[in-house]
């Protein structure tokens, strides 16, 4: 985390947003829109996804993106990868950050990548492995993913010692860090706020900064402010929340940047991103994708009349 | 607050909601809503306004829903009044609160009832004389309501330290209470929550119990997860988000009964509200009003699979 920076804000809108929709974005806007988000301050974009291009055609060419994000200065550029073969492509195009996700619901996973947790966790421990050969100066950086961390649309309840083993696999599988997310928007702000404490005490404090909220249910604000209260500093979120809920018309389906950044801003806590910039790239996502609704309540409302972003103030610290 | 029961909710859609929309509700279905909200565990209801039917139609028949309300046992019915004439009309119409504004924007103050806030505060002198020379068990709880306390779209940034001002003096007219009203939809948690507490340093704890939030900008539940964090534990909320907020399109006024409620249970905090029968409300609702657009996510979402809500196990408390 930058001296100038309270919360960092991972811009996963060209992936999780981009996979969730019909339309193929023309890899020339997607540079583009990476490009502006960077110039805006946002300082980790997840470009894509490595999935074959026959199940996720919108994604073929993350490799061509993260070789793009890489020629911008400063830039943490992350991808998904579901397997080891997926890794090997990431490693290859030279990613900053790899994430695989595991979902804790065993049926999602059977449904989602046809593999149970052992045979994930084995996949899992080979791309540990070959991340951690590397040499330190082009290892990137493994997150393994807990995705139905809060309840499964299968299963339904998921039980939080089950998500608790599953980090401490994680990382007795080489990743260097675990990733909370509510894949399913389920999550509430207590049960937020007891799973990051229980995992903190798992797998220890630093094994655990970043969250990834949909707002399904409305609450992905509320989730974030009780994520931000426990001591998360790193927050997924996706321009004008990108892709939708394909259960939810209305709702988006991760957070959406624009108002996220407004939360944080208010709240006094810097995310280093010029708001402004953040609308201009939304007109542009708007043009590029006409036939797709773009959510965020603030884009409509407009700021508060006399508003102060905390980055504006380079002084400022925690409002809270 | 009943010991099976963590946190309020009063519901003011038929106040708030029906006196934003054009539709004028027949005052049969305002009985019925009100019942139904009754019946379905909500304990408090704002069933109307208190000012002339030249400027409000829509609430013309605010005594006969009084009147309806005192009919059903432990309901509390709750009024808004803008002056002295409306308190004397809640008064003879029996109601239980009196909820009257207080704009601590004073060029909104002027803008909206044309009064400053001397003239504003010498009303409610007036009031608070009226009320508290009543004999004990005929005596409303008469709360003062801080309006634009987090913002004003006229004036932009609301000094907090003039907010804390007009609560004493809120007090000192005799208010037995001081609300606190994101009016403007302005307020985030950092704020709401560094407010509670300057208020209950600045009139008693005991003074300040609830908050009226707007979902303007998105921010409404992450609002009162900062509210309930701090020890609020009284929320007003308005049904389908029935009104809207003209400003931002798709976007509800106050914050959405259903989605509330839904928190809150996941939470583990007990509303004593039945959640599927605020579905079979808003059901109703929009059949009474069929043009008017309702609000809220877990409506459309559902309920997350296996949920189990915090008021059907009695012995269940805080989960936070």
């Amino acid at each position: 985390m930058r001296a100038d920076r309270d919360v960092l804000i991972s811009e996963v809108g060209p992936r999780d947003g981009l996979q969730s929709i019909q339309a193929i974005l023309p890899t020339a806007a997607k540079k583009a829109w990476i490009s502006a988000a960077a110039a805006s301050g946002i300082a980790e974009v997840e470009v894509g996804s490595f999935v074959p291009a026959s199940v996720l055609p919108q994604l073929a060419d993350t490799a061509e993106l993260v070789a793009h994000g890489r020629g911008i200065s400063g830039l943490t550029v992350a991808v998904l990868v579901p397997n080891f073969k997926g890794a090997q492509a990431a490693v290859a195009a030279g990613a900053h950050k790899i994430t695989v996700p595991l979902s804790v619901s065993e049926t999602h996973s059977l449904r989602n990548v046809r593999r149970n947790h052992a045979q994930m966790l084995d996949e899992i421990r080979r791309i540990g492995e070959l991340v951690n050969a590397l040499p330190e100066g082009q290892r990137p950086h493994l997150e393994g993913s807990l995705s139905t961390a809060f309840g499964c649309t299968l299963e339904g309840v998921v039980p939080e010692k089950r998500v608790l083993e599953l980090a401490v696999a994680l990382m007795e599988a080489g990743c260097h860090e675990v990733g909370l997310s509510d894949t399913t928007g389920y999550a509430n702000p207590a049960q937020v706020r007891r799973l990051v404490r229980a995992l903190w005490s798992a797998v220890g404090r630093h094994q655990l900064s970043g969250i990834h909220l949909h707002n399904t249910r409305g609450l992905g604000l509320a989730n974030a402010v009780a994520a931000l209260e426990v001591g998360l500093n790193t927050f997924d979120a996706s321009l004008g929340g990108l892709g939708g809920c394909p259960f939810a018309p209305g709702a988006s389906g991760n957070i959406v940047t624009e108002d996220l950044v407004f939360m944080l801003e208010a709240m006094g806590l810097r995310t280093g991103i010029d708001y402004a910039a953040l609308l201009a790239q939304r007109a542009l996502l708007q043009q590029a994708l006409p036939a797709e609704p773009l959510y965020g309540m603030v884009p409509l409302a407009g700021l508060p009349l006399g508003f102060q972003p905390a980055s504006a103030s380079p002084g400022s610290s925690k409002g809270s």
